[in-house]
């Protein structure tokens, strides 16, 4: 299990005291996060599921939780029982390998455990928690760290669920729910794309390495050959994809892919996820509530069929993962905080980009051990390789290595478009 | 609209001042009826919608608060407008007269409006409801109590549904949530079946007649003629039932009508909705969680399916809806209080009883008017009576002449088993 | 078994010599019919399968020889045994009593057995039949004669399902395929809606009465009561349906069942199943091709729900079974051959009518034992009466007390219209 | 249209008069290929349609001869009009550039126009395209040949569809219908795989170079890094598979990707396509009927989720397309004759073999302009890419560059498992 992230951050040698006062805080820190996001919630919203595909808040907060009791409580507290044995059914999500799991499409029918019940749960696997990494040695810190880091990671990827599963669901309500109470700014007017320029290049690295946190299917790092190519410089625009819409790009088979033309929802909607016109024109619901699509924010929602037919309407294409990581790795951006929605379209961490590059494992990739191995690779199939992050993705996720994946016809995620063409 | 009830309890005459008061009690008490019966839920239960057929809690304490805003206040109350125009449309369960509706599947996500708003909104409705009556004079109330009468039992109706909705919903749920904490005590035993001998008669009256309120489809009365007959004089059991199961009832073809044997999920599980064979025998989930399955308590939540190939094995059949009317005339059950589940086998209000009478008008039928003549007429098709009501129906619906209706695959309602055979 | 028709033919007494004659002449006058009815088809047709509900022809062919093997000559005949033991389940249609049955929706790929091999099995089974009847006494005869009768019948009936499916197979090909080269008549201009009036009575008999052949579910006899009411004297026309379709009935949600506006199906296409408006005008594929839509002849396969929907739209209701057995008793419809398409509106054999009413079991109904109950007995749940033959019914199958039987949404059989009305 | 294919067999310089000869007798040759390949087929046969995936012989027959029509007659022979405009919809497979297509899954119904009336058209078009090869002047030449050559390669495609189809719909028929009557002979007992290692080299050619025909999608040739790795020396077996299937492999979901485990058909049947487990033993459905299994034999008709759990249990992994091209380019395989079923394990022309590899363009690929260019392009997602070629592949379409591709939950073409390893 040692292997399952491609970190050197946890050293078999004795940990300064403040590993342990770090990881407390880092534990602390995350686990707050999340309770904080439900905030603007009522009681009435955290047993929303809108589809098979979301789950609900507190299923979300139930979940994590049950990741650290099943990888780290269980297996390494002497004495800690689980919470509640039907639990370890309810919120184990699809970790064949620790046993049966409750119907994902069936979340939202979960009442009970109340929310009470499951915030007690949290405090309940919190103490046990502080308590077993207070008192670990040197040696217990080097097996039990990576294990605390997985949670905290996995638990900021579920952070970004929440939001992308509520959005979803509210956007189901003629009442148009407000997470954040905000009339969205005018974007700035943006510059027509520039392309920057690579040189073909045949030892082009790719893949995670360095002391930081990674997940198993950023390594393992590699070197790829790349043709020359040019990557634009920003997202797409509400306002250039409305071109495309305009100029009939959903009616236009020979624009699509085979399977998304067969997509019909898709199709036959004839414009992205959450758009609507209306007689004063068109709207976008957001976590700001419906506001009026600006044509400067980033294009968002696409599915990776909307986003190839744009590319191939714009004469262009999407790019590969290596390309993007190739341009990304020429640039620093950062973030901070989370915005519930992208505003600006420069940095690359306002919208997650797919890429034309399937999801599938680097060379020589190997799922560790037992069922923490299934985090990521029985995925490695049907799905596309999306980079970057977006504006409610946790600050700490953004880097250039990160592999983010759906399926091609989902929408749901914060999913933006970057093109890319070839050169020379 | 006045012909919408065959009541004769309102008549143009000017009514006794007692007519307002009665008719404001009775309303208070089956608004505040649906509130308690609320009692239990925690606040995560209210938007539980476990499938299409069924409604959540919330949706039901606010449609039934719709249907008095739509038919009495905004016709007859001056000046009065809508709570929320929203509304209208998430709320209108299926009267294409009034307008849109939000889809039917999808009520589980109404998040929002939020309890707390929809208890504003029966306050605020209530209200308007009482100044409502309270000014009205003879003439207006001539008009006003038929709606009044019918939208209280209309309800009392959802009452009955949102506890039937409730079960199904928690029954999906491994923590077997609890509505009334309580052993269940051990059933009497029952005797073993005789049978009430009918001779033929061929003037048998059917339907409504007198001065209680009664639906449109409970006439117009009138005669029909009925062979020799012999009817149960009590439901079946859950031991009877069980006696069907075990000798393999479920595997056998020649039994079942053709389009039960096709019901796949009804066949395939091999016994009740709600029972389960756990290692130390059969229990069954009830609205006071999961009891062991008494043998002398009447079986309940079949199909037609299964109600009439039982009756097929038991060398019997099910009733006509005319036979069990006419047997139920000669009786005088009535029942003060619901019970969350049956015990008793005999009064027949203990269970609904599967008819083999398909759901279609009496001779002469015809349906209101607008909008309010789509409660009744528009289902007469695909759908079987059922008789008698159950544990859990309000004891003003219990009445022989009163016609529930389901589709035969559905299991979800209180639903039980009679038999009736030729005889002579 | 020798209850399972209602005939009064067959004595146990001696028969003369001419009934064994009479039987065989009859057996090979039917046996001929169903493979002349084949002779427009080319051998690339016989396979044709264009929905679950629909059979090949050569499925039918197999199908009605496998009824006289199973049901005559594997019982009486000594030494017989199956033609091939594969086709005892491939050609099994619903016999749960008999065995295995080839899953329905798949008929259409059993390309094997040949058309060859399955007329060589009707040549054999001819045959045996054939010595098997001549070879046996009174008594013999008196068990045998009411089988064959009934799987003449039976076969009769798959000759009306043979057309019925062949005119929908061949409904989706755009070449629109011809049976029979004609181009229709001009219909006569039929004459406004007369209405027949019909007193109440007390004591109308119902049933099959006689010693005619007749199916199981004709009888027993018995009888209703009727309010008054009053019968349209034909067929409603393609013209008069028009109106409705023209007057936007296919929008309005109150003139329909509510299980009817829920079949989008029907509902979007917005016009009978066979209709086509092309820039010239509207068009009806027929088994004569595709034809210019005569007003004055009568509308064809409709819905239930459409032809109800039709009805409120008119004023006008769907007679019950037991009025149109009324009406027709006082009229002596017959007909010597069969039409590819009507003509005339009316003969009530040119169009079956959908009744108001569900198809139940007489008072007093029992299924014959054994696997030939099957027949009827099991379908009579779900589905509506349909009454009168129409121009493909074969010229025996047309009398008073006929029971046909579809759901409500099938719109293949040729099925019609006629309205009744309350009176008085 | 002359990029389409990567070929440089035909220059703008004058051809030889041979070209035409050996372009004319190469047509001749192909065209009559797929006639005799029908030989075998029943009249009833050629309406055989077994699921929307598959296709009837005679839409195959027509399906080709709409190519040349479409591609070549229509565009460059002077005055040739379509043979039935009908054909022109009813025969285009997926090309929205042409036209509107007839619904894909109901192939099956097209029992017209006729097998007759296709050979009569197939008789048309091949008149119309010899003299047109035989006039054409050496421009014009240059341009035609490359589209000849497409439609032939084409036409041959179709040849290892049409058998694949045929086998899946004979598969459905408990008659086992027999394409081709032998008893297999028993095959060589094979011995322990071996493994061929591949050392790691940073500048691996992949893709079609020379002059010989190949698809649009095996080029542009390209380079890629390879890792070192070992690959197989021939197919996995029955017998091999067998004890995979006997070990409980589909029962344990930690060796199958998560896809693959949700696709329940595949994991509950619990054994490959076409396997059937009788008292007497496993039997496989072959062209040649259905045969006891044979150890020795490939497994053939896997998915793609069966054979990558397959190769997670026993250790290994499935190859890289560029590792399986590298391994092919070393040996020599070649082939005279189509089987139709394989018995050998070794040359790689016996099963298709599954890669890790999602079909994808390579590097700077482009579709041709214009509706041709949907032959490939628009299928890149969602695949995976299969290489090699099977018993029933024409010859000449087997070469190392040769990218097939298929969805990964298909089974119905001729799929095969090699495996591949790391190394180092």
């Amino acid at each position: 299990m040692a292997h399952f992230m491609h970190t050197q951050a946890v050293e078999k040698n004795p940990p300064a005291p403040s590993v342990t006062a770090k990881l407390l805080e880092r534990y602390c820190a995350v686990r707050a996060a999340s309770e904080q996001l439900c905030e603007p919630l009522l009681d009435d919203d955290y047993c929303l599921q809108s589809m098979p595909d979301a789950s609900p808040p507190k299923w979300h907060l139930a979940h994590v939780t049950w990741f650290f009791e099943t990888f780290v409580l269980k297996p390494y507290r002497d004495g800690y029982s689980g919470f509640n044995p039907h639990f370890d059914v309810l919120f184990n999500s699809y970790y064949n390998g620790i046993g049966e799991q409750y119907p994902r499409p069936k979340r939202g029918l979960l009442t009970r455990p109340s929310v009470e019940q499951v915030m007690a749960w949290r405090r309940h696997v919190d103490a046990a928690m502080v308590q077993l990494l207070e008192a670990a040695d040197d040696d217990a810190l080097s097996t039990l760290a990576p294990l605390v880091e997985l949670g905290l990671n996995h638990e900021q990827q579920h952070q970004e669920l929440l939001l992308m599963d509520l959005k979803h669901g509210w956007s189901q309500n003629p009442l148009d729910p407000v997470y954040q109470p905000q009339r969205l700014p005018t974007a700035t007017k943006v510059e027509p794309l520039k392309w920057c320029r690579f040189e073909a290049d045949a030892e082009v690295a790719m893949g995670h390495v360095g002391s930081g946190f990674a997940f198993d299917n950023e390594g393992p790092a590699h070197l790829v050959r790349s043709d020359a190519f040019e990557m634009a410089d920003r997202l797409i625009t509400n306002g250039e994809y409305l071109a495309f819409v305009e100029d009939g790009g959903y009616q236009q088979a020979l624009l699509w892919l085979a399977d998304g033309w067969a997509q019909k929802d898709i199709v036959d909607r004839g414009h992205p996820l959450y758009w609507r016109k209306d007689s004063d024109g068109w709207t976008e619901f957001t976590l700001h509530g419906r506001q009026a699509l600006d044509p400067n924010r980033p294009v968002l929602h696409l599915s990776y069929y909307e986003a190839d037919a744009y590319a191939t309407w714009a004469g262009a294409r999407l790019p590969a993962e290596s390309e993007w990581e190739r341009w990304a790795g020429e640039r620093s951006d950062t973030r901070e905080d989370i915005a519930a929605h992208p505003v600006d379209t420069t940095p690359w961490c306002n919208a997650w980009v797919w890429t034309a590059s399937p999801y599938v494992a680097y060379p020589g990739f190997k799922p560790a051990a037992g069922a923490v191995g299934e985090y990521n690779g029985k995925f490695m199939c049907n799905q596309m390789v999306l980079r970057g992050g977006c504006s409610i993705s946790p600050p700490g996720h953004v880097r250039t290595t990160y592999r983010n994946f759906y399926y091609p016809h989902q929408q749901w995620p914060f999913t933006g478009l970057q093109l890319a063409r070839d050169h020379g």
